[in-house]
């Protein structure tokens, strides 16, 4: 069971926009066992449009599109719907209903002509509701081959993908599985892994796959297996990575299903009732998102200073004038103060300090760009440990923000 | 002069990375006056390379594949690029020499033979330098088309691209000129939009394409003009936009040219030589890490006290016990007394605050989901509004974000 996504809108063309929504449909088709065979993203032009249709069509059984459902004119998806299927575009009463009370509901105009245009659907279409904007959805089931159109807006999309499409793929399709499993290694690169399991990797079965994926100074190794017995996968992908883990004992993070760090930092909290909070120096309130962006955070994260100018260093977590001045800004002195300085002034079990130079240039220290003090502080005390996170301002944050999360995590797994 | 994009890995086609390389690329390109006709990603799988590169081949002139470089089995480019071009590998002593380098540097095991491999190279490819990575870049120019192959991991794609590959189109192909110019509107719909501006927009000359792009309770209008003529281009774009302002002159927010309103702020705030500061709830440290993103945040921005929990609010930033208790912390009266009391305690001109429900469920108030205030403080005085953001969390939490740089914005322009 193939699928393709088609995207289509110029703003993807000249990178305007990044698609996201595709990681968003791959991964929940996946997880019904419907593979995605590609991705393509075409511009907003009707002859383009066509061709990836007639393309898709030969390579897989479902076809989903997304974008080109506005009501502007540079929106062309239902035209050409209407040319691909021989079709013709007729007023859809519950659509048209649905667009009305959105207008009653949260517009002050009238609808218009351009509004009511949107319940507007190939006669061959059904409707897919969109209950998170006016364009509707379509499905089309066409000589063997389904094609589904969504809005490109991911939060209209969002919406359909999982209330009208998942279930009527589920009801319509006969699907394998499809069953991943990721391990995190880190401290290693990928050929030097690669030699070490050479021998387990050679012995998989065919119907297992291994994926390297280096990131961000670690590397998740993927195995995925497919087939038609669930029982068989998981049994096989259990047994292949119970031999895998001797082999690299050593260098294995953790076992990776979906689920953040963020994620198990905030089950460990929660379920030994205990506290979190943050000092942030150049990670600039990263830490302290990551850490709100999951539902429940206010359970166990009570808040987070952003002291990036030197003073409030000094002014609000209580860093010493004189340990900044002995030591410098950037330096395992000081991030130890800033971690036991906000664990003491919002009163919690631990808490998190970074300092360093993302660069691109120096800043209140002499310190080398890429240098990075991580420090925990922990109901029985406090360490810190130094890096070398490498010259890309960006990819310093975000290592040095998941590190932060690694040591956070060993220290409460001790508790 | 048309270009397409092949993004290779399963890890794009299960969901489990979303091809941020892609628009990377586009946007780049797209400055040099290449358009990209098309995006395809596929699997890690020989014919599935292979028919895309014949596909690609018959519709571009350039085409760029990123991924499936690395050492390991799974990155299978080098081999289905020889049988493409009918070529075999041939180790390449420049690229070997680099490799040894990197290991010498970086890494403490000996170099081996699957390492060795990465100097292995199709004979009649030209070789990228990656100076972030092992494996290089490759270009070959074949009957009429160019090939491009570079590193799926983006930190060495975009040096490659930067530095390797933009410089030799350039270099090799004569380009048009492509300009865009993009108006952000707020406060209607796209198709509202589109009945204001209709005669003007059917009127517009053959070379200019206007796009509507909704995102977040925002439209931004994109045109685009692509011809043979840089100056024409210009005073085309310009004099359509000034025809068109009159039309919407009451919703536009302002121009776009790749500038974040961040940006703007940075700008405005390091020429006045005025700093600020933020209190935030809800938005968990999105705002503060939106500043500090910008390099050179330190020369304005001091710090931020996220305050997540309630008692922070008022052991930190001073909101009087009394206060929350009178009108619940997600109220005007509160959002205020966060904003002056940030503003007083790391001693700035400007702060912002924020305190909402950006749900699912209802915290320490009885404010309805979505119920979001955004209070500014300036050195003349304090206000704040209220806004409904919908009951989508991450959303509420963007757009309240946008809605705060908007307030602070106007405010820091008065000054």
């Amino acid at each position: 069971m193939l699928a393709e996504i088609i995207t289509i809108g110029d703003e993807i063309l000249i990178g305007q926009i990044v698609d996201t929504n595709s990681a968003f449909i791959a991964k929940e088709l996946n997880k019904i066992g419907i593979s995605v065979y590609q991705i393509t993203s075409v511009q907003d032009e009707k002859t383009h449009i066509l061709a990836a249709l007639a393309d898709a069509k030969l390579r897989v059984d479902i076809v989903l599109v997304t974008g080109g459902l506005g009501p502007t004119k540079d929106d062309i998806t239902k035209h050409t719907f209407c040319e691909f299927f021989d079709d013709v575009l007729v007023e859809n009463k519950s659509v048209l209903r649905h667009v009305e009370l959105l207008f009653e509901k949260y517009i002050s105009t009238p609808i218009s002509d351009v509004n009511r245009k949107q319940a507007l659907i190939p006669s061959k279409a059904e409707v897919l509701h969109n209950a998170n904007g006016t364009a509707p959805g379509m499905w089309i089931h066409d000589e063997g081959t389904t094609f589904i159109s969504m809005p490109g807006v991911p939060f209209e999309m969002k919406n359909i993908m999982t209330n009208e499409v998942l279930p009527k793929l589920i009801g319509f399709y006969e699907r394998p599985h499809i069953i991943h499993k990721t391990i995190v290694t880190y401290g290693l690169g990928e050929s030097a892994i690669a030699e070490k399991i050479e021998t387990w990797e050679d012995a998989l079965p065919s119907f297992i796959k291994l994926a390297y994926l280096p990131n961000l100074g670690r590397v998740r190794l993927r195995l995925t297996a497919k087939g038609t017995d669930r029982k068989i996968l998981e049994d096989a992908i259990a047994s292949e990575s119970e031999k895998l883990q001797p082999l690299i004992g050593d260098i294995i993070f953790g076992a990776e299903d979906d689920e953040s760090i963020e994620q198990a930092i905030a089950k460990l909290l929660t379920t030994k009732q205990m506290t979190l909070a943050t000092a942030e120096s150049f990670t600039g309130g990263i830490l302290s998102s990551r850490i709100t962006a999951i539902p429940g955070a206010s359970a166990y994260f009570k808040g987070s200073v952003v002291s990036y100018a030197t003073e409030i260093k000094e002014t609000v977590l209580k860093v010493p004038a004189e340990l900044i001045k002995a030591h410098s800004v950037v330096s395992e002195e000081v991030v130890k103060a800033m971690a036991t300085g906000v664990q003491k002034l919002l009163k919690t079990d631990f808490a998190i300090a970074t300092t360093g130079n993302a660069g691109p240039s120096k800043g209140d220290s002499n310190a080398a760009v890429g240098t990075v003090y991580i420090a925990v502080a922990t109901p029985t005390g406090v360490f810190a440990e130094k890096f070398t996170m490498g010259n890309h301002r960006e990819r310093v944050v975000q290592k040095s923000v998941n590190k932060a999360f690694e040591l956070l995590q060993k220290e409460i797994l001790k508790m």
